[in-house]
């Protein structure tokens, strides 16, 4: 399968605590990448692959801010240029790895692993509230063995959730209404829809402590950031003019073709110093995730299986992820100079 | 490996007992394939695909005589027509999987994989001695790692016997007869042969309760029935003139080029009210058939790793084996429009 | 990946004490091979492979002199020709199974696998240390995850063992000094090194007894003898006058291109009489292969991740495991017709 995800574009490579002074190995993109911090704490993120033999750095170990190749010693500095060959006085003239550009900022370490001179053009996008004190926030890493579009698709439309979780949907909701509104910028896409009152589903209740009893309005909205970024937006509007905010962000970080990192980040604007609601809503997010993977590593088999692309029909309910999926494949098409993919079956079907 | 059987053919799909009211999945010639009962019984076999993503039919529901996806809730009739798209009013215009003609009779479901207009020209072979009252039966299916072509050659030469399972021969044969006889029709190929007298070999003694002392002639029979089907008859004779007659029936229907689901009945015309002849000639066809398989599938990890064909020399033994697989061919190179392999080293050496 | 190993070369296809009266089947060139010893003796080798399916020889028996396989009861003789069909009265004319010319000497038997008529002209590498008896030595076979070249080059320069094995350097030497020569002929390429005097390290003085007081001086040699046979001699002179020899042996025969057999000898001519010496450094040198195996299984896997080859840059220390490729290289290209690859990063850098 030809890689069908943009380099130049910034994803999550790693959680800042999984990166310190042992070096971290990661395929991202299907480049192997080793990361580490220098003395200093700044994060350094090379190509992990010696340029003498074809043996991963991140197999060695660190000797101050260099790495050092766990084969024959070849050592690099931060900015990947070989600075000692110990069987020789002096290493090869030009002998260096490729290093990528990398942005720290709260909890997640972002790399650049498209054009060189284009990332500084860019920034990883915003997500204020992961280091605003107003929320509060908890995180984890997973593996998951199929493609990213498949991840962002599945996020895009929630209408599973009546065949996949049931028990999470508030009481007395039997169908999603249509999308509102679908907005597409040059990278982005992104839906909103208003719910009909409903009073609260069980773990809405645990994690708000609202009362049970009357119905609320709720607003979702889910936004396709960039093709490393999937925000789901869940808000609870009480009748006394509050507003529950919870944010589920997904950092989709294609390991190779067929497997993505998810770097799940959950924040929420209430309650932010109960950590008690942190673990209802971790197991609440994991178990969900859990089951979302499952399928989509099954879908991800037939896939391969079928070998030919273009079969599916689309409904109404895939309005925001077929136009996800289109602004990927033109990025790809625009990085690649490869035409656009023909998606005859992309046309929704009337209702 | 191109697929090297013909689709236009009755295979057997499962057991009669495999199908009920849990959607059963199953991959047949390469096709994911659901089957499911109605309500009322009937055997319903569909494309194990949804419509809308990549997601097999088999890992969802029946709700009455309909299948329901697991993914978001897409639902089927047994003609395969969506009839249900939780998330708007209608389902699309046209939305439909395949469905494939079943057959169900006795034990076993036959389905139909080929040019849809073509499976009423044709039945599934007939299998009386299933069904028949005077006959005793059994079965078992299994799953066997090689081309379904190896399993049907393996039984149309029995030669093997004196290699494989020498225990099983009647004493005092150390050589089989030649073949009386192989006919050959537009689908199947059938060889006789009549054994010299001899004594009771133990699992003949243990099944019929016929005396030991004396020796019986016996007559041996195998049919390439179709593709899909292999039967193998073993009659003993008495001087009183008693035949007591066994069948040995193969089901043979790839799963993958290079796998075969094998659905094994036994019938006999003999102590056909004894359970524990059953439980004797149960365990004694499996015992064979395992040492058989794990053979066949060593051949079958041979043939992947020498890649090209057309090596092996034939025997006299083979011509019956050699001619089932020229009549399968024949059936693919005409379904295909691909040309009739070349066999140089089909012919039978000299003795 | 082509293979990159030459046929027309001896290679060790066993050890005398593997080949016996159990037919023994070997992958070797990605060729499948059945060994085994006549009743007098003598090995033989044929391809692992029926003329009639594709059974392998070897999982079948031996009666007196001939292999008889396990399928059919085929029977071939020690040279190749098929002798017995059990289900007819004469083999096939001209049934035959190719045979390989074998070659045992000392605890080793070799195997030549190429071209017919040319194994006459060719001997194979002469290893006098493995039957002197001034000499002791003792052997293991092994199976490593690697092209056989990676592990040539690997053991044609040491100066890994500053990363990987620091406890096995002489006390004070930090840095191998540079090779002293490298000698290449038409087909083997040999270095010779020079040590600067240093105490013994922990292994030398456990297997000498030399006293661990003074300094010696060590002159180390390894040789590229052919594709087939890596040597290492490993001299340590004292101050008497004596010499303290050691030669390591490892026979590289290809199993299929990225998988190695590795027939390993380590030979002394010091303490020939004292077990205790063999079983320290047995356990020596099977800790430090062990630990080379590993590391040479990672830099395949990355090779076949990176799927283009060439990205490798050579220092000074590679001059002789270069040449050795190359050799290799030439030998392929003259046997296939295929052109001598470009090796744009063979070029050594500069001190």
């Amino acid at each position: 399968m030809k890689p069908n995800y943009p380099f130049n574009c910034w994803y999550v490579a790693a959680t800042s605590e999984e990166v310190g002074r042992r070096p971290l190995g990661r395929r991202l993109l299907d480049v192997p990448v080793v990361l580490y911090r220098t003395g200093a704490g700044a994060v350094v993120a090379m190509r992990d692959r010696c340029v003498h033999r074809a043996y991963p750095l991140s197999s060695g170990h660190l000797e101050g801010d260099r790495v050092v190749c766990g084969y024959h010693g070849f050592a690099y500095d931060p900015d990947g240029v070989c600075v000692d060959v110990p069987s020789q006085e002096n290493p090869p003239i030009g002998a260096r790895v490729r290093t990528f550009p990398v942005f720290e900022r709260g909890p997640l370490v972002w790399i650049w692993l498209g054009q060189p001179g284009a990332a500084a053009l860019r920034t990883p996008p915003a997500t204020p509230w992961l280091t605003d004190p107003g929320w509060a926030s908890f995180g984890e890493r997973l593996h998951v063995g199929a493609n990213y579009l498949l991840l962002h698709e599945h996020y895009l439309d929630l209408t599973n959730v009546f065949a996949m979780h049931p028990a999470n949907v508030p009481p007395g909701i039997d169908r999603l209404p249509y999308l509102d509104e679908v907005e597409v910028s040059e990278m982005s896409v992104r839906y909103t829809r208003a719910l009909p009152p409903a009073r609260l589903a069980p773990w809405e209740a645990e994690a708000t402590g609202l009362p049970r009893g009357p119905e609320y309005h709720r607003r979702e909205q889910g936004t396709f950031v960039s093709p490393a970024l999937h925000v789901q937006r869940w808000v609870i509007d009480t009748e006394q003019g509050d507003s529950y905010e919870q944010l589920r962000m997904h950092g989709f970080t294609p390991e190779t073709p067929t497997t993505t990192h998810v770097f799940l980040r959950v924040a929420r604007n209430y309650s932010t110093d109960r950590a008690l609601v942190s673990d209802h809503l971790r197991g609440f997010f994991l178990d969900m995730i859990g089951r979302d993977a499952a399928v989509l590593e099954v879908v991800q088999r037939q896939l391969a299986e079928e070998g030919e692309p273009g079969r599916d029909i689309n409904v109404k309910a895939d309005r925001a992820a077929v136009r996800a999926r289109r602004v990927a494949q033109a990025m790809v098409a625009e990085e690649t100079g490869r035409p656009l993919p023909r998606t005859p079956t992309n046309a929704i079907a009337r209702s």
